[in-house]
């Protein structure tokens, strides 16, 4: 029996994926083997990744001054990737909006860039998105965190007239709605949230951009390695690659398109944020209202007692994963691309029928 | 149908493996989710990634002066965080058999070590190993490739007496015998050959032996991140750490162990190379006979214009993979562990008809 499963990443993938990954797991595409017994410079295999990132290029509405890479090593790679590329010893701004974009900055330090933090929520408990920006005076780049999974916050809209140009962790909402990239240069997802299995990192880049990073860094710290060899200068993760190819055509033929599931997206979370709203108190809401994420829907209960009978009850009900991130607690319902709206209505219903018992 | 797969890597993993991953996909341990969808951080996750490496001491007889690490990158970034690691701007011997100890070689350039080659058999194209040495005053470390994937050649004993610790990119042998690692303080080993699928890379490292580091490395290239971390100081490849540990379960209980994979990779090793050897010059050994790997089986046809009658009729009889490495072409079989005797067999039948109708 598959369960309703809110984890904030690793998370849920569309069944119908599974299904197809579960049918050709001993024969590929007509191989006779595994996609992860081909060859990655197999034909098949190599238009299978290019397909990939033409669909991906596709869904976001890019033309050819963007490069889909295919990296490992996740988020913090690239928050050493990043300024060792293209700080180069330099200024750069952070905008600190929680755990990952901290880290992010952290690791600027340690990459021997002057990393800023031009603006932060930090002392409201990284419960908004910040309006006040205060920029170096040449950065390299402006970075920031554009989902925030552990406080479930969002940036409803991209910095404006930013000094420099954008680059962004957009892991957890990545392909969650269409996006306008006019002004970035890079952005960076880890696929465990609404792409595929972990340890496949999806970096978007201008290989323009790319073109002006440091010289002589190691070949899989240095973004031209990537693009040069089209992600293939040595073997890439294939079986993520592949995952990731199954759910980006589920996301252009099954919904429609970005478009489409930033409203169904968009559904799911106005009914889980009014549930959270209209309980007069039992539920409480832990982002700012105008900093909430449509993905990650954090909350209280009036009472941190009742937390584990929430979470013990919710399980038998077989729903899972609605644990807060480590470092905060409290409840976090992650509603990505495949959690559907049954979902969240099983959610809904549950949390009505706990208060009732409880509140 | 299920083919005959002589791949180099990513190559064939053992069909019981496949077809239980098949049947998991969407229920893995009861959870209700593709182990795809579980948090790493979650219970059964953690524990069967605590399992798998438990499996892999107990596989090599290893204790607890030995570390498992799961990481990314493959051998490339290995390539680069040893000598960041390791080197620190000082002198290492590299023993240069190959492609692949050339890229380690040459990436420790680049991160700002002075490797040393202090073997070589460039000198006649790679085709053996080599037995002297010319070992630098005082290396850091002496790094070489155990098998050739390339060139099918694979060291018959290691280096002994070598004047600083063994480091060794050992991706194309890993779990094929029993290896004695007293001289050695690291190993390493792309999954896509014996363990699992590619995009995870075993290390094996003493705990005592990472702490010489150098210090401020970014997290990801710090070999102590993954110890200190237990390999999730981020979200590891989870998918292809569970494969991973189906293949150790297999090679336990199913295979009983390392001792036993080895005599059956050299009865098939052995069949082959006197196929080859009893050919009449027909097909030819491309490695000198005592640096023979059984892994890789490299051959020439007597005649060039033979490759791609030999390769398409190969196919239309079920096997695939057996071309040579496109950096030297040639044929090539690669008997990994979940390569089966009847495999073998099938393609020695193969070469023996093709050479009646041809030779």
């Amino acid at each position: 029996m598959r369960v309703f499963n809110f984890n904030g990443g690793p998370a849920a993938l569309p069944t119908p994926v599974l299904e197809r990954v579960a049918a050709e797991t001993l024969d590929w595409n007509g191989t006779g083997m595994s996609i992860m017994e081909n060859s990655h410079r197999a034909k098949e295999v190599v238009a299978m990744a290019e397909e990939t990132q033409a669909d991906l290029l596709e869904l976001l509405g890019l033309g050819a001054d963007w490069k889909v890479l295919f990296c490992q090593g996740g988020a913090s790679l690239q928050f050493a990737m990043i300024p060792l590329n293209f700080a180069q010893g330099a200024e750069c701004d952070y905008l600190d909006t929680g755990l990952w974009s901290t880290k992010a900055y952290q690791e600027a330090q340690i990459c021997g860039a002057k990393p800023h933090i031009a603006a932060s929520s930090k002392g409201d408990d990284f419960t908004y998105i910040p309006s006040e920006f205060n920029y170096s005076k040449a950065p390299k780049y402006v970075y920031f965190t554009s989902n925030n999974t552990v406080r479930g916050t969002q940036w409803p809209t991209f910095p404006k007239k930013a000094p420099a140009p954008l680059i962004s962790d957009m892991s957890s909402e990545f392909l969650s709605r269409p996006l306008d990239l006019t002004d970035f240069v890079l952005i960076h997802a880890g696929a465990q949230k609404n792409v595929g299995p972990a340890g496949l990192t999806i970096v978007l880049i201008k290989p323009e951009w790319a073109n002006t990073g440091a010289k002589g860094l190691p070949h899989l710290l240095d973004y031209r390695t990537y693009i040069e060899h089209d992600s293939m200068f040595n073997t890439p993760p294939v079986f993520a690659i592949y995952v990731a190819g199954l759910v980006f055509k589920w996301l252009k033929n099954d919904i429609g398109g970005l478009g489409n599931i930033q409203k169904l997206n968009a559904a799911k979370a106005k009914a889980l944020y009014e549930a959270i709203d209209q309980s007069g108190g039992f539920y409480q809401g832990t982002a700012r209202k105008d900093s909430r994420s449509p993905m990650n829907v954090t909350f209280r209960l009036v009472n941190a007692d009742l937390d584990k009978p929430f979470l013990e009850e919710a399980k038998k009900a077989g729903m899972v994963g609605l644990n807060g991130h480590r470092s905060v607690g409290g409840m976090r319902a992650s509603l990505y691309n495949a959690v559907d709206m049954a979902a969240v209505k099983t959610l809904i219903d549950f949390m009505a029928e706990f208060q009732k018992k409880r509140g």
